[in-house]
């Protein structure tokens, strides 16, 4: 998952997430009763009222579930992804690989299966390498190395480094109170704390949101502060020593300059030294960034039995930062969208709409390949019955993000106590619920995405720890259940979703 | 900490810890009831027996208890340790740096300050990069990166790097099961995981001991099996891709190969990988070896008043693993050692006999200042009253550890009263409570330690995360209360402790 690139998407994700009511330990299920008969099950889940399914629809919904907690196909689509093929960085040869290894993967279900091109940011890190070499209390002759890593889409130092004084801020304010000059010439470093505390709480992602700012605008107001690099502390919530990418952003008429995070420690590090006295660092980044690369976002149909031009989407990117092999973000948002493919192909279920996954291309690098599917598909929206996307990694889910009409909320009942049995029947409005189909959304489009638990997903978001054990094989199948119900349910309701 | 160098010193201390019967958390203190009075609460503690105080000295240890909790002069001293000084290696300058500065800090406070010298290690890391050239699944022309760090001690590879396949093991018997020849001339990784859930028991030096002989023993056992090269999985708990150091050792006879721990992930990486088809590494590790350098132990004596020529030793280890800056392994045990002359100096206390501070050096690398300390006072054991040292980190004691005379727990029952007020009055019989006063007490010398809450230690454990930030300024005066109280008790009884 990408920060939305806008400030008016950032604020509009604030507001999403500071929107939430229940935080995740209050939405687990409740104690197990004793079982009731299938029929029993369905008359409940329909109740009095009418629905848009009927109780075969809903028995094959139980169906799916069952078969999507049970089946080891995600997980295992998860670890070829990751362990054989690795790091994914847009427009790289194994972003490459993985769009020909999805697609023969779809292929082989029965799937109709599309490349459809996108011109995507190529942006190749390079060395990077910090050390201080004068701090109080320094030892002479020594330095010592900081830890960091560069932001995506930085611009190189000079490949001998640059050495300049460190200057700290804390945030904006301190930046702006900052007296005239103090930055020229200098690293500035953005020392904003991302909040653990409410990250522990569930609300990751309104962390998330409230540091991230820093890492998409700190280079812009540090050359606007006359600063020659700039360091953010990194936006995640472990102590490990561990730097955390992003891709940060550049303005016309404002001077590109180096942009690397530091880890937490060393932030702290930086602050306490610059305040006891000078502090300079040599810094070397040498990334690359070659002309846009062509790439594709990986579309496969599995074909709607009465209104085939009809699509439900269910999806996830396919492309990842290039430190860790990119599994919770966002392998496996790809994998449970591929499982809801798989499981209708398993099971022999053929709904009234095409399903149509998508495997989106360079959503770390400004979602490209989104950009061009909504260009390319404009004159289609109304065909687009809904859109799933799954892009906050592979914990537990406690239930479905909508956005869209009030009325979807109702809707969606019948869905919500199918999923009550794995712990995901809470549904939360949003007016935006993920980057790539959010196109789509602004536009329409009935959206969804899954409630995941983010309590730990910002420990190892966008780090060399994003790694295949990072997922819980369990965790990763209720959330393979959740996309899979919901996508059978939009493609196969007596009428569409309400829009 | 380090591990004991012999394999009869790792059998000891795996006995030790294995004979603990109270975990972690059924040593917390219990609720406190209503205070008694000094004068009650003085009776009780001596009771109707004899004890080795009388109520004004335990009125002293209550003060120096409370005075440790509050003061900030440990935590101030680890902050100057470890973010202006950094990492102080083994025959670094910033291991010399350290021991003037401790010098200073001691004679400042009046103590008797001598430096002897010791012939010490001095190993510099040097470059050290790995990076998978072939594996099953493998994009054609590309390369992956496998995070890893040199042990301590390693020879270098050709500073070109060497390229081999990699043969994955998970222990000793997996070695001995390999067919003639099958590790000759590849790089063999030891993938023996360390026992997180025994760690998260309070377990952790178990694990620890369960897991380090793959270090220490790993280069001579897959020399022996004619590798070229060893990797061990990283000896700690934490999973963020964070390689954990250490010192290893080769064997007269063996050829020297190269040894580096890889991180968690990378292992398991490696063993996915390799159990499918051919895995080869490019493995390029630089450290050296210079001769043996000149340091120092940093002794400061507070002089008894009527048997200067007995000491009680309060000590911890001055040298760190260069990754991190030693802030738990082991800057917490000099720092809460230093406060243990501080406080005797700010409250104007003179025990009868001599409280030595030590800062020992080298402890990491095979505790050569030790070895000097015994050889150069053999002929002063019997004046060697007790021996205090702290090595495993800086989070909450739950009481002291005491190796010698079974009659020095009945002993210690008066001081293990005082320490109940902060959670501290467990004590718990060992063979060996620390590898720097291992030498005295083999000789007999009664000696101690403070039992430590080992949960999270081994997540930082000789990584780059072993900085400032992870001591816990209330725990960390915790225990440089267990060290004043018990150093001030050993070296102010009416007889010495019993021997």
């Amino acid at each position: 998952m990408e920060f939305p690139r806008t400030e008016i998407r950032i604020a509009l994700l604030a507001a999403l997430f500071f929107s939430l009511s229940a935080p995740f330990c209050a939405a687990q299920s409740p104690a197990p009763a004793p079982a009731p008969t299938l029929l029993d099950r369905l008359n409940a889940i329909i109740g009095g009222g009418n629905s848009a399914w009927n109780p075969g629809q809903l028995a094959t919904m139980e169906r799916l579930r069952d078969a999507a907690i049970r089946d080891p196909y995600a997980l295992n689509q998860l670890r070829y992804l990751t362990s054989n093929i690795g790091p994914r960085l847009s427009g790289s040869p194994q972003a490459a690989q993985a769009v020909d290894y999805v697609a023969a993967q779809m292929r082989a279900l029965g799937a109709e299966v599309t490349l459809e091109k996108a011109k995507v940011p190529h942006w190749v890190r390079g060395a990077e390498a910090a050390e201080l070499v004068r701090w109080p209390g320094q030892a002479p002759g020594t330095t010592r190395k900081v830890v960091l890593t560069a932001l995506g889409g930085s611009v190189a130092t000079p490949p001998e480094g640059l050495t300049a004084e460190v200057v700290v801020v804390d945030d904006w304010k301190q930046l702006h109170a900052l007296p005239p000059g103090a930055a020229k010439g200098k690293i500035l470093l953005f020392n904003h704390k991302f909040d653990k505390e409410l990250a522990a709480q569930g609300r990751g992602f309104e962390a998330y949101v409230g540091s991230v700012v820093y890492r998409g605008a700190g280079p812009i107001a540090g050359a606007g502060a006359g600063a020659i690099a700039v360091l953010v502390r990194s936006v995640g919530g472990a102590d490990y020593r561990l730097p955390h990418t992003g891709l940060t952003e550049y303005a016309d008429g404002v001077p590109k300059i180096p942009a690397a995070a530091v880890t937490a420690e060393d932030a702290d590090l930086l602050k306490d030294l610059a305040g006891q006295g000078p502090v300079q660092l040599h810094l070397t980044l040498t990334p690359q960034t070659p002309p846009d690369a062509d790439s594709y976002n990986v579309i496969a149909d599995w074909k709607g039995t009465e209104h085939p031009e009809q699509v439900v989407i269910v999806s996830g990117h396919l492309d990842s930062w290039d430190l860790g092999t990119g599994a919770i973000d966002d392998g496996a948002g790809v994998v449970v969208s591929m499982q809801a493919i798989h499981l209708l192909h398993d099971l022999g279920i053929h709904p009234r709409r095409t399903v149509r996954f998508i495997a989106w291309m360079s959503e770390e690098e400004g979602s490209a390949g989104a950009a061009q599917y909504v260009a390319d598909h404009a004159i289609d929206f109304a065909n687009h019955i809904g859109a799933v996307e799954t892009d906050g990694g592979a914990d537990h889910p406690t239930g479905i993000f909508y956005a869209g009409k009030p009325a979807l909320g109702a809707w969606l009942q019948p869905v919500s106590q199918v999923l009550g049995d794995i712990g995901a029947e809470t549904l939360v409005s949003a007016p935006e619920v993920g980057a790539d189909i959010g196109g789509l959304t602004e536009k329409g489009v009935p959206s969804f995405a899954p409630v995941q638990d983010s309590r730990f997903y910002f420990n190892y978001h966008h780090t060399a720890a994003d790694t295949f054990d990072k997922v819980d094989p369990h965790h990763l199948n209720e959330n393979a259940a959740v996309v899979t119900v919901l996508a059978y349910a939009l493609a196969d309701s007596a009428d569409p979703a309400p829009r």
